[in-house]
């Protein structure tokens, strides 16, 4: 089964090429199109049903993290007999998947190389990941030539979300993870540098190539091995995506430095400053100075690829602030800061 | 078939420890001991020999690369009929292997997570290495507290080994690889801080995990893909361990310096200059100048943490020289800068 998303694979050609491959492979198969930005459990239940009826023994996703995302949910419902959100509800566990595969589109959530799956729905308003061995793709094939027609802004949402990986793992209350955080740094510095250029020159194959490669070495388990890992702020970006289904990459642009701000604390200065130093060669010998001008000069960077805006401006409406903060921190969120709901509505507040 | 070397492990107590975890899982073992640094074809074909014999169905290499190369080299030739250095003289290919496991007792090779296997002859006088995608470990444990009884020579050999690795992928003719080079600099800067401290406090925990982490990321072929790369110096390097059984990290200490003088031209300033801005902090505008002061630097690291002395001091004779040169540049060797027989004679001799 091949699945992608609202047709731009058709306009670009890659379609008819791996439909061609396909053909000359004497691979026979039937697709599901039309899968949306921020899944919804609505596709992969169809996606379910079609693949047992149709008797499909691959589901290859062409397209993005959200296409890809779809499809392993899809390859993890064809084993189980229940609703497949029964598993983002924690009510049912993956233990087998069809195979899946990849051709990416879009240099964005790792989903390519990773174990998760976050899908969406607009009945529960939630918008929930899993992870499971069995999602791994079997294989993906990463042409940053399909990636040259990725619109600015989706290239930038792209960027913020690779560099919103490398920060959820490297703002880490362990120390002692010095290589992983030096190629942590790595990733972010790849991002700055490239996220620009690719924009101004979407054809650029190095800015497209490093930014495809940044995504998936971000979020494919390298740079979480043995460290505690915070990912509050992905908590927090998945009340907005599933409430108002935000591009989830500018949820987390206008987000992040909000939280940077709101966990610097004696404790944290240290590794924020850090951060400054190695990646922006922030000079300040006060970790606090340094953290701040760090801070701000994320913010300029989200800024300049075009990333801005207020939730408000955004049609969040005041009133469902709280209601995020509360959904978001039902139990404490955060290991570099744990956050509980007042702590989360003050940030989003912030980021009003 | 449990493989390991000069008997490390049992001072340490880590043979103790494999033996009681294959006894609680009920599984039979067999040993094959003294394996020895740059593994001789011998071993190797006593290993296959007593495999056959003991109808053997998987290799357990507990050691350090050279344990792990010795055990590769014993799972290939298990299914060969031929004599197995029929592989390292290309005259056969690894088409099928024994499943081979390793408990990592050095940071070094990165042979625990990559496709090589490097054996020596002393007939012959040769030290070849080889790769197939049949000899990756199915499994691999590195638990830095087995690297504490490491000795100081030996631990700044395996950095210089890892450090080496990387340089060899690093000084690339390709442009564009700008992630890839930005992870191989995180590994080299972990070396730099992190090998004096294991050298001085042999059971730092931390100094060990990361260097241990290090050899591994260095080697296990992300820091390659889509290069062109160059193991100049590792083929000169083979050499020396053919024929005088040297420390292979030692060797390579002794000729990186003399390498990247050597090769040091306009067509490579910039990325020495690049090296030697990212990994020394070294701010000299002029990319000559910049890439003196870091090849002098990356010297002064290795005397720093006693790799030292001139081919001479170490037994080398001065006819040999001519002899070596011949081999290591059968055909040219190098991408960065290609290098005929007369240009490894020149680093050789700068080096003696």
């Amino acid at each position: 089964m091949l699945v992608y998303g609202g047709g731009s694979i058709k306009k670009t050609g890659l379609y008819e090429e791996v439909a061609a491959a396909m053909q000359a492979g004497n691979i026979s198969f039937t697709e599901l199109a039309g899968v949306q930005p921020n899944p919804r459990i609505d596709s992969v239940r169809e996606g379910v049903r079609r693949c047992r009826e149709e008797d499909i023994g691959l589901i290859l996703a062409v397209g993005g993290g959200s296409v890809i995302d779809c499809a392993k949910a899809i390859a993890a419902g064809f084993f189980y007999e229940g609703d497949p959100w029964d598993f983002f509800t924690y009510s049912a566990r993956v233990t087998k998947a069809l195979p899946v595969g990849a051709v990416l589109t879009l240099a964005a959530t790792g989903s390519e190389m990773n174990v998760n799956t976050v899908i969406s729905n607009d009945q529960t308003q939630e918008k929930i990941g899993i992870g499971s061995k069995h999602l791994i793709p079997r294989f993906a094939i990463l042409d940053p030539v399909y990636t040259f027609s990725v619109p600015a802004e989706q290239t930038a949402a792209g960027a913020a979300d690779i560099m919103s990986h490398v920060f959820e793992q490297y703002f880490s209350a362990n120390d002692g993870a010095y290589l992983l955080d030096r190629l942590g740094e790595a990733v972010l510095k790849t991002c700055i540098h490239f996220a620009p250029i690719a924009i101004k020159e979407p054809e650029n194959y190095e800015a497209r190539a490093n930014l495809m490669w940044a995504g998936t070495i971000a979020l494919n388990g390298l740079l979480s091995t043995g460290k505690e890992t915070d990912w509050a702020t992905h908590g927090i970006e998945h009340e907005l995506s599933a409430r108002y289904d935000m591009t989830h990459g500018l949820g987390l642009a206008i987000l992040t430095p909000r939280w940077m701000e709101y966990v610097l604390s004696d404790k944290t200065a240290g590794k924020m400053a850090e951060y400054a130093h190695n990646v922006w060669l922030v000079h300040d010998s006060d970790n606090f100075e340094a953290a701040r001008r760090g801070i701000q000069l994320t913010r300029e960077f989200f800024h300049q690829i075009g990333l801005k805006g207020s939730l408000k401006e955004l049609g969040v409406t005041v009133e469902s602030l709280p209601v995020m903060a509360e959904k978001a921190a039902a139990y404490p969120i955060g290991r570099f800061k744990q956050l509980n709901a007042d702590d989360v509505l003050k940030i989003l507040q912030s980021a009003y």
